[in-house]
């Protein structure tokens, strides 16, 4: 019987710029080899200073005229800040759906409002996902000896379908995607079209313990054998074979 | 520390039309209270009699037309059941994207390739999901005495994102949709626009361990503390609120 654990990583504190993360995390978790280690983007990202002061920003008429169109009616230096982290503007009508620089489409950029040290502060995505996931994993390295896989995750939404869910922006030390094609389904057929985002599957899974209110900004997902290696960027379905860009 | 398990039930044999699926599935798990128990939609629709025989298909011009404009260059049989379960063609260039009569928007109306007792036959998704479920769920109470939550899932593709991932199509006996609008985050601060999908949450976890050849049709989620009622109809984003249909 295959069994698969998600175990919440506790106590971490609140997450300053300039923080040893992987240190906070591999002291505060008993890792084991082959353990994937799902970390907050927001969390990676206060501890990699990806933090704009809000007091900071000048808007834009662009800014001011978006933030007026959008149901949450946002602060049009959030809306300023979404569109300097964005290379398109796919919807901007209710909400903002952009590309991001990595290439993500999601609502803002990816930008999020945080009390950051008491200041009115927005988070970024991290500049590289996967060479956030990268570092944080050489680093548990260090701190705990083992050899472990680490996903950088956000909550997106999606079209077609309500609510967010848990995705893997980065990953190092495990697939992103397993390519089952070629593969024998249980009739013994060939699998057609059928590639597994293990990463996403692995960060979602994660988003259960995760929560959004609850203080685990990471969650050990063990026993997955997700042996191999792969990055986020591998998830991003290129623009131009997008069907619905 | 919160933590959750994700447990393979394994020894269940090829499902019939006609098979007591919930019987098949509660007589190999020892469930317990809370437990959600995440049944893949191929074993469902195939205990249901949701099976279309390629043989008894008669294909329009229209079928032909888009099967030859498919990377998959599928059977035009194929096609035609897929448009048969869809009221709107989304995409039919490279990839056949329809919304289904549920309102999914899916790849091929989830109609699948399937040997079922050596026939060539499709599979096709549930008639009511929501009711697939809710009916597991029932058998699964009389069977074991237990009181689970029950999905039924499927792998979906999406835009952007590359790989399929696990979803929910049909919820009985917890919440699909978790809304922490009102909430705070750990900074005290209102969280918006926080509408967490926890049943495609603990469907992508159950797809982890279902992966795509393993026999294990049902995977029991224990320790998510996913109390409450919800459908998967819930999931399913108006289209006249859909930005990207």
């Amino acid at each position: 019987m295959k069994r698969v654990e998600l175990i919440a990583v506790d106590g971490v504190p609140e997450v300053q710029p300039g923080d040893d993360l992987g240190e906070m995390i591999g002291s505060r978790a008993i890792l084991q080899a082959g353990d994937v280690v799902v970390v907050a983007q927001k969390v990676v990202s206060k501890a990699e200073g990806r933090i704009v002061d809000l007091d900071t920003i000048t808007v834009t008429a662009r800014a001011v005229d978006i933030a007026a169109r959008l149901i949450a009616r946002p602060d049009p230096r959030m809306v300023q800040v979404a569109l300097n982290e964005s290379v398109r503007v796919l919807r901007s009508e209710r909400v903002l759906i952009t590309e991001t620089r990595h290439g993500f489409v999601c609502a803002n950029s990816g930008v999020d409002h945080s009390n950051v040290g008491g200041r009115n502060a927005l988070t970024l995505l991290p500049l590289d996902p996967d060479a956030s996931a990268s570092r944080l994993r050489d680093r548990l390295r260090e701190v705990t000896g083992v050899e472990v896989g680490v996903i950088v995750s956000d909550t997106f939404g999606r079209p077609w379908r309500l609510g967010i869910v848990n995705v893997a922006l980065g990953v190092a030390g495990l697939p992103a995607l397993v390519d089952l094609r070629g593969s024998l389904d249980d009739d013994g057929k060939p699998l057609h079209a059928t590639v597994l985002a293990v990463a996403d599957d692995a960060a979602a899974a994660a988003g259960i313990v995760m929560g959004k209110t609850g203080r685990s900004p990471a969650v050990i997902v063990r026993g997955a054998q997700l042996a191999g290696g792969g990055t986020g960027r591998e998830l991003i379905r290129a623009p131009e074979e997008d069907l619905f860009r």
